[in-house]
Parts: structure tokens; sequence; C-alpha cells
């Protein structure tokens, strides 16, 4: 049996993913990067959801489900830097059209509209079991402001645009059904918004990427110590996270204790959280704080650096403890 | 329930359809169409395959599968008369990757290298129950050369790029099992093949796109009477096919004789075929066979004319019996 990791790695072996005139990066980053006219380039994505794998229509209601679909595949652009510019849906059901379908072509077009993304194309097919839907986007971005997952250098500081392992919770309390019916003043709200409508952070992304300060990004799909570990192995550098530096909101902290779980095995292994990882020289801290708080109101979070060698590594008073590839993965071996 | 075509013009209306500064065709063509810098567009599609509907692993080499999972795809790309550039491949398998992705990826990657495209990204998920492949490619072709469905006129010459209904019977023979066991000699390879390894006509639509002839151009993916159907509707106009003018094969009406089915059946209604479907000014007919015979070995044959009107009708002795979107759909009503 092959995991995901080979079967990713044996497309890529068989893919031009060696730079060419045309393709500036193949498998191996958020999206594809294609040459284009000018000093624009193109970004494309795609992402296969599939029901019962990747949602539950037990909890996700239609609408939040379509702004979710629309929502990751963004967020593939932003961890580029770049401006999503158009859309296509592929839809597979089994045997017959679900009436929800409505509602969550409403949540998709919404998300995509706030974005100025533009649904171009679509299509229905029928599946024999699964409910499918498989979203492309095509994105764009200034040559000179594209953020690949391999700029990390030693020296550079780490970053993430916010709070790690909220979706982790989220979906965890949906399955214990604390987001319906045991949630009457939905106090895990926040925690499982982020599992069932997380945001694409497209403005984030252009605005670190218009900074020139950020060396290395990508989102947050597959959980900090496995994400990380991917920025470090295309970087071809090791980093050292400081567990206390890490964002954690206290309603995770909350919700693990009820439950009676460890809040860092959200933190550090949850996937699906969409936030930004990224990184900037240490020289640059202030004026990269500087840039973004002049022109959002979110916040930045620096989480440790990257340093010679290989491994994502969890460093404090304890010691040393290696956290790479650590996390979701789709496949087990 | 909804059909197929409801739920696509679903789709459509919640959608930016409209042309747009960006957008010069939306949903309803064989590729959304996107305008690039200078003279060049961008064309962008995309298509889910799933085991069990659109293929079988019981007759379906995985090798052949791959081929196919591409041709398909760029099928569209030639349909709009455009050149592919580069292609994005998900995956979904239930549980673990099958031993046979090296042989899909291997067919895969050869039809895309004999196009010239790039395989520049590729993501593999879990499924629950069924393998799904979603594939995406992206091509460009000239803003003055880009056919559309949509510009077909009464007086047109209704044209086709080669012989119908041979993937229809294909599939046939292939359910009887007359592709392994009952067919020791490959009488019905001719067959077969159309079902199994189709041809993607990028040279061919590159070349009818190049003569500035070509009114409105498709590619005959869900059968003549339902795709020019399709044509017709978007053209606004009607259209007249003469039976003795389609191109068949002698081999399917052997097939047709053997398994005691119509051969006009398959070849009006089968799906698969992946031939082009265009229109051309009647008075051209000379000068756009001159064209194409000095550019490919392929025949084109004419097959009747575009007329006033909305329905498709075959035109005989016998009078006229109206054919508009019989043939393959997704889902029944």
């Amino acid at each position: 049996m092959v995991s995901e990791r080979e079967c990713i790695d044996l497309i890529a072996r068989l893919a031009n993913s060696q730079d060419q005139e045309y393709l500036l990066k193949g498998i191996g980053d958020d999206c594809a990067v294609l040459r284009k006219n000018g000093d624009s380039i193109l970004l494309l994505t795609t992402d296969t959801l599939v029901e019962g794998v990747h949602f539950d229509l037990a909890w996700h209601s239609p609408y939040l489900l379509g702004r979710k679909s629309a929502s990751v595949n963004l967020s593939d652009i932003a961890a580029m830097g770049g401006k999503p510019r158009a859309c296509l849906l592929c839809i597979g059901f089994p045997g017959k059209v679900p009436s929800w379908l409505d509602d969550f072509m409403q949540g998709f077009i919404e998300v995509l509209q706030a974005h100025d993304t533009l649904l171009v194309g679509g299509d229905t097919v029928m599946s024999r079991n699964d409910t499918v839907f498989s979203v492309t986007v095509l994105g764009e971005v200034d040559k000179h402001m594209v953020c690949y997952r391999s700029g990390a250098k030693p020296g550079d500081m780490i970053w993430v645009s916010g709070s790690l392992g909220n979706a982790a919770a989220g979906i965890e309390l949906c399955r214990r059904d604390f987001c319906t019916g045991k949630d009457p003043q939905g106090k895990w709200h926040d925690l499982t918004k982020a599992h069932l409508d997380p945001e694409a952070l497209v403005e984030l992304g252009e605005i670190l990427a218009a900074s020139g300060l950020v060396h290395a990004m990508m989102d947050i799909s597959d959980g900090l110590a496995t994400d990380l570990a991917h920025l470090c192995r295309e970087s071809g550098v090791g980093a050292e996270i400081e567990p206390d530096l890490l964002p954690v909101d206290d309603l995770l902290r909350e919700a693990a204790a009820m439950l009676g779980t460890s809040p860092m095995d959200w933190v550090l292994r949850g996937g699906e959280d969409y936030q930004l990882l990224f990184t900037a020289e240490a020289a640059a801290e202030k004026q990269l704080r500087r840039f973004v708080a002049g022109r959002t109101e979110r916040n930045i979070f620096a989480i440790g650096r990257i340093v010679a060698g290989q491994c994502v590594n969890l460093v404090s008073g304890a010691g040393h403890q290696e956290i790479s590839f650590q996390g979701y993965e789709h496949f087990k071996e």
C-alpha cells in the first residue's frame, strides 16, 4: 500500500515538474504557476471534496458547505500571494441531483463574489455512490510578488496569520453534536465556524506578497506540523517552533478540557485551519508588522525560526521534540 | 428530481455567465474563455470521471484509461480551435492507492506529451466508495480564431470529422466481452478502440479554426442528436441532417447486425465519439476541403445544413423526423 505522499511523488515524478519556459512551478506548491505575458503570471489549483471524507451533511449545512468549497480553493491562491480570477465547478451526484444544490450554490457563489472571482464553467456528472465536488481556481499574481513554499532561509522568522487548531476542535465538536442540539447558546461557535465556514485569507496573502518581505508562504490545510515540514522540505531547511508563541484561543483550551483531549494535538496536528504560514527575515520583523498593520486589522504571529537542517522541532525548556509530518494524512500506511 | 440539463442551467443562472471584460464566454460551451493580454485568450475546461459510471476497469486497462482521461479533456480544447498548454489531475481513491496507478499515469502523460501539454499539478484525496479522476486543462487560442458553439448561421453546411457511433458500439461490445475473450483476432478493434482510447482531434481543431471558415464548433461527447441540438440552441438556429451522408463504418453495421441492434441508434445517439462537429458557409465548401486536405490526411464529412428554427431533424425521402436532444443524459428525469 502506498501513502498519499508517495502517490503525489509518483505523479510529480512522471509529470513535467521541472521548470520550463512556460511552467515556473509545477507540482509541490499550493498552485501551479504559469508564465503569462508581461509581468503577470497565472496560478492554477484544483481540489476535490468527497462526502463522508471531506464533509458530512449531518452537520454541514449545504449553504456553508458551498462557502467552504469555494474558500478552501481560494486559500491556495492566497497562499501564493495571488488574486483569484475564475473558477470551475464540477459536481458528481449518485443518481439524482439533491434538492439542496440551490443552497450550496448560493454559498459557493457568495464567497466567489466577495473575492471578485467569476464562476466561468461547471459540469454535473453522475457518480456511483459518493457526492463529489471538484473545484478549480485560476488566479493571477505579479511575477515579482509570487510567494513559493521554497524560499525560506535559515534565520527567517516563522509566522502564522491566526489561531491554530480551531477547525480540528470544531470538527470534533460537530462529531459530538455540539454544533446543534448540545450548543444552544452557540458557545462553541468560533470553533465550529473554523471547521464549517473557514475564511480564505486572500487579502492578507496579497498584502504579505506586496510587502516584498516574505520569503516563503503556504496555507495550513494539513496541520502545522505537516505543512511546515512541507515548506522546510521545499526550502531545504529546518524549523524550530516555540510552543508558547503559538496563537491558541482560550475557547479551544476549554473545549479540549471538556472533551478530555490535548489542546496541543489540535494546534500542531489539526488540519483545515487555512491560516497562512510564512517566513520573513528576522531583521524585517518590525517593518513587516508595520506594513501589515497599515493595511488590515488582522494580526500576525511569530512562532519560531528557520534553521539549517531538515526537521521541524518544538523547542522549549524541556528540550527538542521533532514533529515533522505529524498529523493529517489522507492515506494511512 | 431534476435532470442534468436543469442542473447545469441552475449553475449557469447563478454563475456570472454574462460576458464581462475578463470573461468572454462562461458556461454553455466546451470551455470557459478568458481574456489574456494581447491577441491570446485562455481556455479552461474540467471533467470528472467516476468508476462504474464513466469507465469500467473490468475491460478498461489502466493504461488506456489514463490515455482516455487526458484525451477527453484535450478534446474540449480542440473543440474551440485551441492549443492545450497545462493540465491538473486530481485523483480520489477509496482507502488506498491502487497498484495500477503507475500504468494509468503512463497513459495519461503520454497523451499530454503528444500534444505538448504539461502536467502542472496534481492531488490525491481519499474517497468513500468511488474511484474518481478529475482533470482540468488550460489552453490558449488566438482571439481571432476561437470557435464557439454559438456562431452557426442558416445556410451553413454541417460537418463532422469522422465516423459516428463507433464508441457506442465499442462500449456495447466491451460489455458483452467482445474486447477480450470473444474477439481473439481483434475483429472489433476499431470499435472498441473508439470507446477505450478515443483520440483528441487537437491538430484538426486548430486547422479548422485557422481556416477562418468555421462559424461554430464543438466536440461530440453526448451523441450527434444531443450535441447538435446544443449547438443549435446556442446559435438560435435549427438543423437538417441527411442520414445517407452520415459517415458510418461497415464494421459498425456488422456489429449492429450481430448484436441485433439498430446501427442508426449508435450513430445518432451514441456518446463519446469525440469527433468534431462544425458548421461553415455552404459556399466555402471547396475552400474548406482544400484548406484541410493541404494540412492533414483526415477527411471531413458534410452531413446536412443549418436552417432557421430550433429543431434538429433527420430529412430523407420518408420526410422529417425530429431528434433534438435524443441520446445520452447523465441524469434521467
